[in-house]
């Protein structure tokens, strides 16, 4: 059994039974994968997913398990021949993928990927394509948020409990492109590489006969523990921490933050424990790290769970997946739907530097050449079915050039200052269409507003 | 390696070895898995997790390929003696495990998971359990409230493309438990025999040189297709749908539902297609659903995807694992902080049904003794390491449970009534903590309100 290529909607393999019953399985086309909009609270998007997806794509097969469930599903009963089991059978992404970099930043009405292939594979990929980047870059463009709001200190991803066992492996990965500095999934450390990090929870207090005791059996089993002080009353964990030489560190995981570190601080001072450092977690986001630092908590480190992995701001960025061009016909494809019309044509997106800050520029592929001031922002992650080696980057890398990417959106005129994380302004249109794109829009029946 | 035991935080390893080396390995305690509070759009929520909790707990293992990666992580340096190497060698879960089943209604306070177990046993399994817990009801719990909406009308599940793969075949689960008819998501019907539906996308239709075409092809190859109309203009759609003789419904995915679906209605009945059902989705959850009918649209089925899988009221249900008894010295254990302060002491739930309706009552585990009208609802589903057959139903089972404690839930008093849906009103009080817990909570130094 392939484990993904089951992984998706009904509706993609009776698609996919109906091109090849139709006779378009030949047919190419070319699919895009973007966002429709910003949600309210977001000014950009980090993207993620982009080595999972040429990866599984190049992996999806059909074996024989798999069609002989196919060939049990009622709604399939018509079109389970055996020209059709040989077409299963003899499947593969033979096609093209382009796509964002991980830890770009990037924008609504942006192609993140772009597949160019036969209709049934264009078919085929899209609901792994679109559930990766749903959850991987929903991940990343929060925790980018959450990492600029914590101006340097370190934050760690402990969502692993809010969030499915399997998807909270993806969300530490994420989390880490974009920039936190560990995490406590200790899965995510060994498939990715990951720093892991964590101390105890309460449980380890409350099974000994009293905190002392707990910390200073802790104290005696590792070196340079951080001790959990809110079991029973933070003040008095904070002194008992102070009395344990190799302390490095406290953890604070209730009650008001800025009020218990500002006392805990004054304590640890107060014992010659200056050099103990305080470790905040509970509900914590971008918004309420940006109101302890600005309230001048003194925390030098940050536990961010919940509200990354289970954000409501928004829960989802609603990136969809559309077919834009027939490459058989050089023809472009628009569904006219209101709001939720498309961008006909094959689509690139440059980075446009001519005007002395930065935008984005979004142009029919070929439109517009590139220069050192506009360069294309798509890659080619998969040619003819076949890896590109050179645009296959580790995590790392990805990382250190997403931290690139929030350092010159930093530097924008419309200067991503932390006052406005919480502002719901949104940026000065930083992507701006080509008039090619225009035309071709107008000249397919979209409405140009 | 084994699937799930590094699917877990640093801290719990942290703390085993800790347990291991302190000499507390042999300690055996009691912890409950319970949601603090009931999110304000909600009013009750639906257990769900039970049976994969009980599966991964029994099959959590250390091969070597494990061990071997716990050796190299700095954190564990000073614990990863030979004797904790063969600890870890050993270790399998030996405990038991009492849960709620699968489908019952449940409430805040309210044990949903009790693990009585050595020390690290106990450890070990928290952070699968929530996982689990916190996805699997989040869905259920919502889906619930969609089913309950949809009165009676089939709900579909199509959220898989907004949801990580993985979690997507859980939550396509977790939502048949709770009364969908079915979901789009084919790993979900291989892994569990949840029945699977779907149409066909736009992409189908902007393929076909006309939308006449791609219906006509459409129904060339299957039996009483179902036609999705609105890639164009959705009333053009409707008459060329009614023309299909073999078409047996329409779907419609965008626009004003409560306006289209009038008007597809109405084409459709004239043209003689009284017999054509109509389905729609676009962003639908139980407000939107029960909005459309109360504005008596006349739809037949719903498919809801986004906002179930990614729900923003709320986008967790915050369930915690705490220790409660010290099983060797017979002592209740609490965590003293404020609103995150726990009810000590190893607890049972009952239904009681003793007043004519019926509430839930929570006490400590041997005070209260059950009887026609006073059932306990935690069962045990793992003894000394070994599942309880008799506690193991397949899902279809479940289902039909879940289904007919909705149905006693709508007999309340407090009546689940639809408008009710959108209300914050809680229920009134259908947990009631028994006396000998309160004492308890009371002598264990908790604040009664």
């Amino acid at each position: 059994m392939n484990p993904h290529i089951l992984k998706t909607d009904l509706y993609q393999l009776t698609m996919t039974a109906g091109y090849v019953h139709a006779g378009l399985a030949d047919k190419v086309v070319t699919c895009e994968a973007f966002a429709r909009k910003l949600p309210p609270t977001r000014r950009f998007m980090v993207m993620a997913g982009t080595e999972e997806i040429r990866s599984i794509l190049l992996d999806l097969r059909f074996d024989d398990d798999d069609i002989k469930f196919l060939s049990g599903i009622p709604a399939l009963k018509s079109v389970m021949t055996p020209e059709f089991r040989d077409w299963l059978a003899n499947f593969q992404f033979t096609g093209d993928m382009w796509a964002m970099a991980e830890g770009e930043i990037v924008f609504p009405g942006e192609p993140l990927v772009r597949v160019t292939a036969k209709l049934p594979e264009a078919q085929l990929a899209e609901t792994i394509i679109l559930s990766i980047l749903n959850h991987d870059m929903s991940i990343a463009s929060k925790a980018a948020r959450v990492v600029l709001a914590a101006r340097g200190r370190p934050v760690l991803e402990f969502g692993t409990r809010r969030n499915h066992h399997e998807s909270a492996v993806s969300a530490a990965r994420a989390a880490y492109l974009a920039g936190f500095a560990g995490t406590s999934n200790m899965e995510a450390s060994r498939r990715f590489g990951i720093p892991v990090a964590g101390t105890v929870a309460h449980m380890w207090v409350m099974v000994h006969e009293s905190e002392t005791e707990s910390f200073s059996n802790f104290a005696r089993i590792y070196d340079e523990p951080t001790l959990l002080i809110d079991t029973y009353d933070v003040l008095e964990g904070a002194r008992k921490a102070a009395d344990i030489p190799k302390a490095k560190a406290v953890r604070i995981d209730s009650g008001d933050l800025r009020h218990d570190s500002m006392f805990v601080r004054h304590i640890l001072n107060e014992h010659g424990r200056s050099d103990m450092r305080i470790v905040a977690s509970s509900d914590l986001d971008e918004y309420a790290i940006d109101d302890l630092l600005s309230a001048g908590a003194p925390i030098d480190a940050f536990g961010v769970g919940t509200r990354l992995v289970a954000p409501s701001d928004p829960p989802t960025l609603g990136i969809v997946y559309k077919v834009v061009f027939d490459e058989d016909e050089s023809r472009p494809l628009i569904k006219r739907a209101g709001s939720k019309t498309t961008w006909p044509g094959r689509k690139q997106v440059f980075l446009d530097q001519r005007a002395g800050d930065w935008g984005h520029l979004v142009a029919i592929d070929g439109a517009v050449t590139a220069s050192e001031d506009l360069s294309p922002l798509l890659d080619c992650h998969i040619r003819r079915g076949r890896t590109v080696e050179d645009a296959v980057v580790d995590l790392e890398v990805a990382r250190k050039y997403c931290n690139s990417c929030l350092t010159s959106l930093a530097a924008l005129p419309i200067s991503h200052d932390l006052s406005s994380l919480t502002e719901l302004r949104t940026p000065s249109a930083p992507v701006a269409p080509h008039e090619s794109l225009l035309d071709m829009f107008a000249a397919a029946g979209g409405r140009v507003s």
